[in-house]
């Protein structure tokens, strides 16, 4: 049995793209699979950019409300808060003594970061190193990453490895799972839909401002009689994202027909993803108003991870001298 | 009352440079003040250089002990290793995320040790942010530091400054001593005593290589029968640390005297320094052969040290959003 683990990004509420892209099939392989699967919210990674208190715990509410809203099992999975559990920094800490100083310099994601940001400070430096200190803390074996944190990963295995090498076995020897095939979801504008472009469907806003944003995406000027080019149509491409294959067709003919206009579109994926997304838009609304309980569902995965936590950073101690 | 912070390096026993020049007049301070005194053994920071288990934890022990065999009153001050509260670690998360990372690489001891040392890691690099956490955990006031380390308790202070005007009153702004009046204890070639220039004199060493050490003290070759130059002979300067005033007259007329050899005043050196560390030597050796006694002073240091740790962090982290 493997232990898959899954760092969450708490910038905020997931939009439709990291619901379909992310979120969704994530839940569904710790539903499907055999393996043990640790999720936690990456909120000691939030504070590189965050600095305000109220922000920084709306978002890990909404974030775990979210993923709690879609189906994520925390009696099969183990979901928890980073910040729960500070064994994380102390081995964070005796892994920035076994890294090299210079190599650090040369990952990828700092220099792209420092190109972006304003704030830009040595939490945002040595990051890798509290990744590592995630991923070796839980005995994790697949860490599934984009490709973008490959590097990061390689770092992991490079400390994991050396440090086992010097004091004996300890670590367990992670490797990233890429997901080839993740699912091209589209914005309003047409682009990856991602929260920096402005571009998002945000499917747990109120059916009013939710309706606002589809209306909003962006298509070609044909008038109503006209048959139109569905398959360059991001009002399509979000439906049939989310339809079943029949009513996939239907729209097909709607737009290969003519007579049928862009708001009617609009107005069907609409309702499509109030009913896709219905029981899910229920229950966010429900920890919105009781995030007591989202609060108590990570306390509980918290747990879960101390104990295993405590474990790895004594075999550490001990090797190390302390 | 103000609280005075000190960290103690753990790199070995101290010889005695260390003994006349820091931890003698440390203890002094802490028990003729009326200030709260706290001293930890810093051994997160050793792991930069030492990456051998058995040597880190003798180190520690024995850098304990000679605290403990020179008087240091574990009743009226805290006595605490580092690595036991791991808040430390979480702190200089907080702070990596609150420090720009451009003017890190801006430190001078980083880009000194750079020169001299050989395994340069990452945490020799974010070093500062783990002594600025020592500092700002402990609420400490006042903390003790030579010129090299003024840079460091500016960081310190700036991150405090930027702190508590961004999330309101936190931390206390520390502020360093600088002892003008240092003792330079030169060791057996002249130069000042140092474990890295291999000149030291370790007083906790048995009798037999204790003296061996004393009588290879460079002097000049000036014959028995001569006057000697006591202001420039290092055997003179190093009795003149221990010696009371009127056994410092009396040696002064044997040198310009004459008739009196290096090896008489070396025997005398020797015989003093034993006379004058004999109360430490036995409360070393009784350490040695006792460690669970020095650990368990150190755990009574950490339980207080952790109470406070754990309010300063609840504090921090009620602030930033956990």
């Amino acid at each position: 049995m493997a232990r898959i683990l899954t760092g969450v990004q708490s910038t905020g509420t997931p939009h439709l793209g990291n619901l379909l892209g992310a979120v969704i099939p994530a839940i569904e392989l710790a539903k499907s699979t055999e393996n043990e699967s640790f999720f936690f919210i990456a909120d000691l990674h939030s504070l590189t950019q965050i600095k305000n208190g109220n922000a920084l715990r709306k978002n890990t509410i909404n974030t775990a409300a979210a993923w709690l809203a879609c189906g994520l099992d925390t009696n099969k999975s183990v979901f928890y808060k980073q910040s729960d559990i500070n064994e994380v920094t102390e081995l964070a800490w005796y892994l920035n003594c076994y890294f090299p100083y210079q190599r650090l310099t040369l990952a990828h994601s700092f220099k792209d970061k420092s190109k972006n940001l304003k704030d830009i400070n040595s939490g945002l430096f040595t990051y890798p190193l509290l990744m590592a200190a995630d991923i070796l803390l839980y005995d994790a074996n697949i860490v599934p990453v984009g490709k973008d944190q490959l590097q990061h990963i390689e770092i992991t295995r490079d400390l994991a490895i050396k440090f086992n090498k010097h004091n004996g076995d300890t670590f367990i020897i992670p490797s990233p799972m890429t997901d080839k095939k993740t699912r091209y979801i589209p914005g309003t504008d047409g682009n990856k839909m991602s929260k920096s472009k402005g571009n998002t469907i945000d499917i747990f806003l109120n059916e009013k401002n939710l309706r606002k944003q589809i209306m909003k995406i962006k298509t070609d000027s044909v008038s109503i009689e006209e048959p139109k080019d569905y398959e360059n149509c991001n009002v399509f491409n979000l439906f049939s994202q989310v339809a079943s294959t029949s009513e996939i067709e239907i729209m097909k003919k709607n737009y290969i027909n003519g007579g049928f206009g862009y708001g009617d579109a609009k107005q069907l994926l609409f309702e499509k993803i109030i009913e896709f997304f219905n029981i899910s838009r229920e229950k966010y609304n429900f920890f919105q108003k009781n995030p007591e309980l989202v609060i108590s569902e990570l306390q509980k995965g918290s747990i879960k991870a101390k104990a295993i936590a405590k474990e790895t950073i004594e075999r550490v101690r001990s090797k190390i001298g302390y």
